[in-house]
């Protein structure tokens, strides 16, 4: 693999820093959603913590180095998930976080970003425009702005992701070590030390990962760790036709842009993808596709009905892709990250009260 | 504490043959649920696995012993859960497994058992008479019948969960001696095997459990675990008022059975206690308390919306007991166990769209 801006000894690192609460998260098969889908299907669950997103990772690792030696000021742009785990990240450190959000986003993630202490301020725009308001504030005020995806510490916070779906923690290197010992003391004269990528490739038990596709920390990095370290994993981003621009950019190799958005997955809802996030995609992915709306819809309800778990549009993208291509997946084991559940109650209810969901084939 | 039936050594050895799918499962501080119920509440999550409850911690460790030297075939009564977990369990390890259920379960409960390849028999009577068709099967047919919390490995998998609520895991256990290597040392010459219990007891950052009740088991492991090695924390068990046998039984420090139960929360509901259980029951428990149906619906509500977690109505008791007696929990931390989210979709829509929930105080 060619040099992405990512290094699989930081991200090791991160984990370090990174409250515990966040680690470790659940990966489990879910049979009872695979006779509607026609695959072998886990679920990597990134909900069941604070602040119910993956997005908590990444703002570990950036208000624990702000903590440390930066400024005590932190300004962001985010659809909600990012602004409401960096509040709780930088609450716990005495960090000072704004957070500039589109009027427009869901309204309990804006209520939890107040909940937890941080300053909010709504523009009368798409979060594009919050995008450019934080970075004006960040400039004015002469505070840090966390870019996400641009950002690398967003990007090595949500590769640790990567590190457990491959089982490369220190937890689960040492019980692998204590069982191996044998046969490892044969490969080399000492075990390898806990920080350092093991000697030879990964043969993780599934064979493709669907990662949802919004500014592209979550891909890149979980990308750049299965590429690393397990390159025989096929990496799929997904995102919805709603709003296509890293998609497009990625099959056309450059930064392809649109003047709207028009989709409920709220947290991927971006139109100008970031240069150097694209090219660190173009690296790990094998695949980037478009879902249509319907899906995304259908994904929800059937990770409701079959898997007891209320997702937020976005997480559902990866039920989402098989189920418009199902023959792509057939036979295959398939992990997809459900990396959020903050919903609006009420849309919630609308979105999954629809038409039934297919059972079986 | 005087001895119940369960051993801190022997809980520890139970983690060492439970899949690691079952394990070190979420626990986390839900704030945005804390304004409608007035105090600091944790949630440890016991729903993000193959079989969506605990059970499976405890059948593991029931289907080890059994693979290693026990008959290959196991029957159990279940309403629902204990059974999908044995099938679980056992079909990955080779054993025949028949679940003995009332044709009043839950649907989706009874059909994940079949699912997973377990012979499932109905009986057209409750919970307890399923309990004596499955002593039937396994004298007439000579297999080992599964007793859930008379045997003591199906408390003693429970029981893990209290080792994790007190960081007690080898894992946990290992990062804080790394960290306090200079501290322990003091204390004494070398640093506690990871398989005994620590020189002091432990000081939780909660100060009650809510742990729901039903045949015992989660709420004697759990319990015996808290009470001995932190004596501090409150453990209050929770039951519907329309199964309030155990309860009855634990106030009365006599076994109390009833004639019938009326409640929704089918995983608890009970009519006649195991003298056995009931005695590690008054050890360990600090209180029972009965809850009203209506308070397990808003306790599923409240799971819902401000938590985005799908709960059985068993689930929710914790939430119930906080909601009928707040002025006891004000301003407290308290720990709730989710154990359980197998729910069937039509019930669940009727039970969490009812009236709103209440928001803040």
């Amino acid at each position: 693999m060619q040099q992405t801006r990512l290094d699989t000894a930081r991200i090791r690192a991160a984990r370090r820093v990174i409250d515990p609460v966040f680690l470790d998260t659940p990966l489990y098969r879910c049979e009872a959603l695979e006779p509607g889908l026609g695959c072998a299907v886990s679920i990597k669950l990134e909900t069941a913590n604070p602040v119910r997103s993956f997005k908590g990772r990444g703002t570990e690792v950036v208000a624990s180095l702000l903590a440390e030696r930066g400024p005590r000021a932190v300004v962001c742009a985010s659809a909600g998930n990012l602004g409401q785990a960096l509040a709780w990240s930088g609450r716990g450190r005495g960090l000072d976080v704004t957070v500039v959000a589109s009027r427009f986003a869901t309204a309990t993630k804006l209520d939890r970003i107040r909940a937890l202490g941080a300053g909010l301020e709504l523009v009368d725009g798409d979060h594009e425009l919050a995008r450019e308001r934080a970075a004006a504030i960040a400039r004015y005020e002469g505070i840090r702005l966390v870019e996400d995806s641009l950002d690398l510490e967003t990007c090595e916070g949500a590769a640790t992701i990567g590190l457990e779906l491959l089982g490369l923690t220190e937890h689960a290197e040492r019980t692998e070590r204590t069982e191996r010992q044998a046969e490892l003391a044969e490969l080399a004269d000492t075990a390898p030390p806990f920080n350092t990528a093991p000697p030879f490739n990964v043969t993780p038990p599934f064979d493709a990962i669907l990662i949802a596709l919004g500014g592209g920390a979550l891909a890149t990095g979980v990308g750049h760790v299965l590429k690393a370290l397990a390159p025989g994993v096929e990496v799929i981003c997904v995102q919805p036709s709603g709003a296509p621009a890293m998609t497009r950019s990625w099959h056309r190799r450059r930064v392809v842009t649109t003047d709207s958005t028009d989709t409920i997955a709220d947290g991927v809802a971006g139109r100008r993808p970031i240069p150097a996030v694209l090219d660190d995609l173009l690296l790990v992915a094998d695949d980037a596709v478009l879902v249509q709306e319907a899906s995304i819809i259908t994904g929800m309800r059937m990770l409701l009905e079959h898997a007891g778990l209320v997702v937020e549009p976005s997480a559902a993208l990866g039920i989402a892709a098989i189920l418009e291509d199902r023959d792509r997946f057939a036979g295959r084991h398939v992990v997809t990250i459900v990396c959020g559940s903050n919903v609006d109650g009420d849309a919630y209810r609308r979105w999954v009260d629809g038409a039934p969901v297919p059972h079986g084939t």
